[in-house]
């Protein structure tokens, strides 16, 4: 008999079918003995239609009443899936975060929660009920109602794990685990049982977006055993879990992440003096632009060349920023290029095996890949190529590292 | 300067544009230096399609769920009200039901008001803001969400009037006050510019359905004054205030109401024994029928003859329980009529006038007007007429008790 704190996110609930679908699996796991408490996001569509709302008054509306807006969407939601619980027989009660109550700092849209107290939750689940929580919103300690900004749903179900010391977090989506890579691009790519934090932190930025960073981060801090399942299908998912956790051995590479809209753009002869990073890259940032891969050469005669990456959709605007920043800056021209791609292996295992990067050099070059920017962290190693190899490449890496085969047990 | 509760319905918060036509109105009484409490119900139809929801899910929905979710409408528009004031420079706070916090009983779905706290609104208002509350809506002491049932939001109205000792409460509605009678049917109606507590719990009874009883009771109970006010053009509306105040006579009759819908049925020749009133009509509201007039004569014999009126809508199932009935009871037989209307002359000045009732009857009679039936109230005198002649006697009695004239200052 476990504790389970169950996610469903605003597609899983985006109708009342969906909605009796999900009580339908809440009840399951209920009947089977198990401790439920749900946290549930709003009907997919409803934020939107809210927000519209909002937009067609001010376009930035209060922060404050914002929160008090969009919170409807998770309410309505509870309170039709404990409908939907008590209809078959299955006692339900709903919570607002205000209700829990999630307390949280006072930054409206985008709050960070501070506490949870449990006290509530665990008297209704002592009385064998299923606690019905709303996702992504909280109260300040003034009773101001806050929301958690994008992801908060996610948020919400670790954080109650942490506060109520569940044995998981499931978190259901609408694919039924995390995979090797992306099975549209790799036929055999294979559903992991397991996960680590830091892995899946590193395939969810690269382009894996099942889950939020944050809310994975969040698990990883408090050591919550966190489950991506498939709200439409049965199945064990896949479970994210810390470091070597009851495994023999790591997998030197858990998985390929990539991301197809990416542009470069090089900074050609730049003096090569302190500060000159800081001054390429404000301008760009001032103008909203975000920077992903970084990557600076020596250079001969005191001079660089200074390169970056950014998402396809900035490459013209940067590319004028940094026209400009050229000519202040003395460097000899700006080169670029948007029709590239990120390839990244990532792994918990590779810390311990030399060789990884060098076997995954060869394995492109086997291919006659050509690598423009090399970028590493401890559990990851990056490369920018041709966009036109991207396919190519993962399925050479997915078979170069055995990925395809049952290596877990 | 006066502090005003202002309570705008969902007709008058539909869109998003009355929404702003609203916060235009709000800011220019907040302009005149006023301190303001708006209260506001969920933008019309909205309610409807939550409950659309709920019945998709079950047909008796948990009635504390039921709460959750309908609550969720007036959550909606306090804070898109208080986003159009804030877009006037015009600062203003939204309050839900709970952050006010109006505590109110358990009984889901249509709770009773046991408390307000006044303090909370009373900083914001010392500070300048306006008061944005969700009408209709309060928390139980264990701080589950309550609804208090149709109209709640002018018992919200009245009810923080009340709390804050506001000078006026103001139903601002879609007509623009409240008539000596309706003016569809009486050219020369008027705009009455006071009206009794009690005149107006007659009125609206009567069919003037322009604030619930509920909330008018409420306002004489607290003697709060409420003014009936359009939300669509600028005038004084009508004041509904206590008796005699500031005034140096009343008018012998305030004004007619009348209801078009209403049937009569007859049960003729019952044996005269006690508990029989109760024997006709117990399966009359075992079925959920409403009953509104009650007349029984002495009769000949230790016989009487039973009648009463009902809901047109409901005249054909009344007559088949009342079939039955008759020959449990051993009655003669059921008669009844369902194109009657009945017409009703309220007013105060009627305790004082002997002769209010035969000037009735006489101006009636003048017409050919036949009377089937006749009840009687302090402040009121109903008939029961054939339908075909309800326009005439409205009209007559307009004219007979001088109501077109302005008798008023």
């Amino acid at each position: 008999m476990a504790l389970y704190v169950q996610k469903f996110g605003g597609t899983s609930v985006g109708t009342v079918e969906r909605i009796e679908a999900v009580a339908d699996k809440v009840k399951s796991f209920r009947d089977a003995g198990h401790d439920i408490v749900v946290v549930v996001s709003a009907m997919s569509g409803e934020t939107n239609r809210l927000l519209g709302l909002a937009n067609a008054i001010m376009d930035e509306p209060t922060p404050r009443e914002m929160d008090v807006l969009v919170s409807t969407g998770e309410q309505v939601t509870i309170a039709l899936l404990s409908m939907a619980l008590n209809k078959r027989g299955c006692a339900a009660k709903s919570y607002t975060g205000g209700q829990v109550k999630i307390t949280t700092d006072e930054t409206h849209t985008k709050a960070r929660i501070r506490s949870i107290d449990e006290k509530n939750m665990r008297a209704d689940l002592d009385e064998g009920r299923v606690v019905v929580v709303a996702g992504f919103q909280g109260v300040d300690e003034y009773g101001n109602i806050t929301t958690l900004g994008r992801g908060g749903s996610d948020t919400t179900g670790v954080a109650l794990a942490a506060a109520l010391k569940a044995d998981e977090c499931q978190i259901y989506t609408d694919v039924d685990g995390v995979y090797t890579t992306d099975p549209r691009v790799v036929d055999s790519a294979r559903r992991m049982e397991r996960i680590t934090f830091e892995e899946m932190i590193e395939m969810a930025s690269l382009g894996s977006k099942i889950l939020q960073i944050r809310s994975v981060e969040f698990a990883g801090k408090y050591n919550v055993p966190l489950r991506v399942l498939s709200s439409f299908k049965d199945g064990p998912g896949t479970l994210i879990t810390i470091e070597g956790d009851e495994k023999m051995e790591q997998p030197v590479i858990s998985g390929i992440a990539f991301n197809r809209d990416e542009a470069k753009l090089t900074v050609q002869g730049v003096p090569d003096i302190p500060g000159i990073a800081s001054k390429i890259l404000r301008p760009i940032s001032d103008a909203n632009i975000e920077v992903d891969m970084i990557v600076q050469n020596m250079g001969a005669d005191n001079h660089t060349d200074f390169t970056f990456t950014v998402h396809r959709n900035d490459y013209k605007k940067a590319k004028v920023i940094l026209d400009d920043v050229c000519e202040v800056l003395g460097a000899r021209e700006v080169s670029g290029d948007d029709k590239i791609a990120k390839v990244s292996i990532v792994g918990v295992g590779m810390r311990s095996h030399a060789g990884v990067a060098t076997q995954m050099f060869d394995s492109l070059s086997d291919e006659g890949i050509n690598i423009q920017m090399i970028s590493t962290s401890e559990i990851k190693i990056s490369v920018v190529i041709a966009e036109k190899y991207l396919e190519l490449a993962v399925r050479s890496l997915h078979s170069s590292f055995d990925l395809s085969e049952a290596t877990e047990a």
